[in-house]
């Protein structure tokens, strides 16, 4: 055997170089952490930066200092921006610190957990059943871990259609043979990675039935009736109504217990989409606000979202048992079980989705939500929507500024408005202004379009952020929109 | 604004317990990597540690310190094993400790690479360029990375699909509105993967054909030839041919050049899954072997398994540049492009694959690849095929042992054997041995099952492994046989 002096060839040559770096770099990283507040928020990449970053392939190796040094000047000054505290673009999470000490040891034991024993398994199981428990799911329900929301609603809308299978198993036969068109209904205000799954499973995007919304951006679930009606004269088969709990545009909650209502009438799945939103679960104000959607079939949650874990960390649940299965499960003799050993664990989480090589991306979550406790992130969150409101007050109190859209979570969107001005100007002027705000690494909101108006969306799933940080935002928005709106004649 | 003195709610209380907690980790880290081969590879999970694994929801937090002595008593004591010098089950990678910093440092920069201008994306076009450098890929094709093959599977037959969809286009209309009732060609020694994402593409299971394989457990062609004629005559539509470059079981590579042919001469899609088998790109001695593999429509492989990366690191690779993006692109108002600002950038990963949120994967390939140079891949590469030639001189000069199948690569199944043996009593006693190996913790092979027959099947994707190991690994096969084999009759 190799004696204990020699190393192999991918590990490192010296131990004490590898100790030496990794002190370095937690040091290096808490610093950078800690001070992220004295950065902007996002700056452009420069050229060199992009020159360097598009050198060949690397023969031969380099020290692993020079490799870190390298990361240092040319990743570190240029990233998303997301775990800054301004940063409330599109719906990204912020990041908790212990959880990248998680991530790392991840990396070290490097357990892949499609099957087997071994204490990860059981870590994901344990993270599971907390979810559910937050979630206020049935215990007898079932779920996996997951990298995203949008992985989460294949494996749901995969699940519904196997579970309405009929006759046909199409699994085995297809859609051809099977010979069912499933439609599938969700508000216009539903995510794209809806009409993604639906295209994916072959179902055809137009048979994603887009339903309009009430004025603030809820399911018409008349129209939703209406919908289901016309589609079964037609002599199609719907499946699935989707629920929004937290529209990514404004944040709105869908009347997911009627949504309930309605598939329980018409036999069909229900797959609530709680990207972010479904975390308000935690607080005993939001749960009427949610009501029903833990009695959907299934959900998805992001917990980068709003749960403040690095990515990738999504979960899936659903209600019936072994629903994941009967749409995933397979066998094959490089996988079978065997009666002692590793191979003799009943569970086989690569048999409730896609995934068959799995990161042991439950460490994080156990490791934050242990560290920090459940309580804090409940704080935390209730801090999110506490200061939401607090922006839309201000936008709310200004004369400058128009709230366009306001939610009960974590999202509003406004503009700044001026009398007199055309749509085409306020459009022109509000760019300005985010690009202003971006480009100069002040502030990080993202945008979106409602109802043609270009408006400033703010998504604040980051808990570094504090109300100051508002103040900031809207005086920096107000006096770009005042330079602005005078080049804008 | 936040006063500097004072943390956000999530992050560490106390930032010097934080560094402290870190460097603590970093060594005791480089003693549990640095000292793994004193470690049994594999070991049961007791019943105390199952049931601290079992606890419930923490509602208030603990100091990380003791959740950090919770996870050295409870999860790494009993992890998968694969980072064990000893471990050649399934297809797991071994893990480059280097590579565990870059999975931390990815978690506090925390970029999700869905689009956006930042440096990160910039690393995983790098990361992308240097891959297909090392497969030999036109450096006009496109690529993403994703979690595992399974996902690459569904990636890249979704875009066989959309780029056969005719006049139809099936995105938008579905498998029945299309109404071309699609086939898929592959080994019966193909991946389970290829199957379930032909399931989930809403093809049907049944339309993924089985084709025979000769003697090596490659596909035979004039049987392949004769399936799609077959299905052309009863009005099917061929789509796509997928080869292995290293089968599962055995590590068979197929005749890539002439299913090439094939798919060239039928019109059809050419998928190769050379999960691990791909990286024996980089040795001139084996790219004969891997004749037409670069000239495919589509490969995937997994940096997790043969570049020995912690998981999750997985590459697609297209020929045709725009072709993950018409399977799928999507616009929404909340993603749309602007002028100025990270929204400028042009290219958006999440537009040619599934993910929208999408953890910085590529740092970990990027953090290698430079520390230890591609020769050193190569190498270690080469050494595994040769340790695995080695078990096989072995087996092959025993006569208590039989090879059962051999490869070019890095799979070897074998099995102990004596005279008279039933077909029965074999198969029991070579269950018995592994068993043996797995459950004292001396080394890990997998199983399967050859023609009847159950077989130790050794899968070396390990930068750990030496000679020594396999010299190990055989001594115990033959005393546990001799044991076994005693009480078979
Ligand atoms: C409501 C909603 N659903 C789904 C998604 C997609 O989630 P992911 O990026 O984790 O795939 C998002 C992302 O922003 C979202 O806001
Ligand atoms: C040949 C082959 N293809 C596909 C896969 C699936 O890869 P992943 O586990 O990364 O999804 C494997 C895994 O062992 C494999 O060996």
């Amino acid at each position: 055997m190799l004696p204990h002096d020699q190393t192999a060839p991918l590990d490192p040559a010296d131990w004490e170089e590898f100790r030496a770096l990794g002190k370095r770099i937690v040091d290096d990283m808490a610093d950078y952490m800690a001070g992220l507040r004295d950065r902007p928020v996002w700056q452009p990449v420069p050229q060199d930066v992009r020159d360097s970053l598009a050198g060949g392939l690397p023969e031969s190796g380099a020290p692993m200092e020079d490799v870190y040094e390298e990361f240092r000047a040319t990743v570190l000054p240029y990233p998303r921006g997301n775990i800054h505290p301004r940063f409330w673009g599109w719906a990204n999470g912020s990041g908790i610190p212990v959880a990248a000490y998680a991530d790392f040891l991840a990396s070290v034991v490097n357990c892949t957990l499609g099957s087997g024993e071994n204490a990860a398994m059981m870590v994901e199981q344990q993270v599971l059943a907390w979810l559910k428990q937050i979630m206020r799911w049935p215990d007898t329900g079932s779920g996996v871990l997951t990298s995203g929301a949008s992985m989460g609603q294949i494996i749901c809308l995969a699940a519904a259609r196997q579970a309405h299978t009929g006759e046909t198993d199409i699994r085995e036969q297809g859609a051809l043979l099977a010979g069912t068109q499933f439609t599938v209904y969700g508000s216009t205000e539903t995510h794209h990675s809806v009409e993604k799954a639906v295209e994916l499973l072959g179902i055809g995007g137009r048979h994603f039935r887009q339903i309009p919304v009430d004025g603030d951006y809820r399911t018409d679930v008349t129209a939703l009736r209406a919908a289901i009606r016309r589609d079964r004269e037609a002599g199609l088969r719907p499946l699935c109504v989707v629920g929004n709990a937290g529209t990514v545009n404004t944040g709105a909650v869908d009347p997911l217990d009627e949504l309930l209502s309605v598939a329980r009438d018409e036999d069909l799945w229900f797959h609530v989409d709680g990207a972010f939103g479904a975390f308000a679960q935690l607080l005993g104000t939001h749960r009427p606000l949610l009501a029903g959607m833990n009695e959907a079939d299934s959900l998805v949650f992001d917990l980068h979202k709003w749960l403040y874990l690095p990515f990738d960390i999504s979960c899936v649940l659903v209600r019936q048992p072994g629903a994941l299965e009967d749409a995933f499960s397979s066998g094959a003799d490089y996988i079978s079980r065997t009666s002692q050993g590793p191979a003799s664990y009943p569970l086989a989480f690569a048999d409730r989705g896609i995934e068959q090589s799995r990161r042991f991306r439950a460490l994080k979550a156990w490791f934050a939500l242990k560290t920090h406790g459940v309580g804090a992130f409940a704080d935390t969150i209730k801090g999110n929507i506490d200061q939401t409101a607090y922006l839309t007050s201000l936008a709310d109190a200004s004369d400058r500024l128009e709230t366009v859209s306001r939610s009960d979570l974590n999202i509003v969107c406004f503009r700044y408005v001026w009398p007199g001005a055309t749509l085409d100007e306020l459009n022109r002027v509000n760019q300005g202004i985010l690009s202003r705000l971006q480009v100069e690494g002040l502030a990080m909101p993202s945008h979106t379009v409602l109802d043609r108006k270009f408006v400033i969306r703010v998504a604040n799933n980051n808990h570094r952020s504090t109300e100051a940080d508002f103040d900031f935002l809207v005086e920096q928005v107000l006096s770009a929109g005042d330079d602005l709106r005078v080049a804008a004649r």
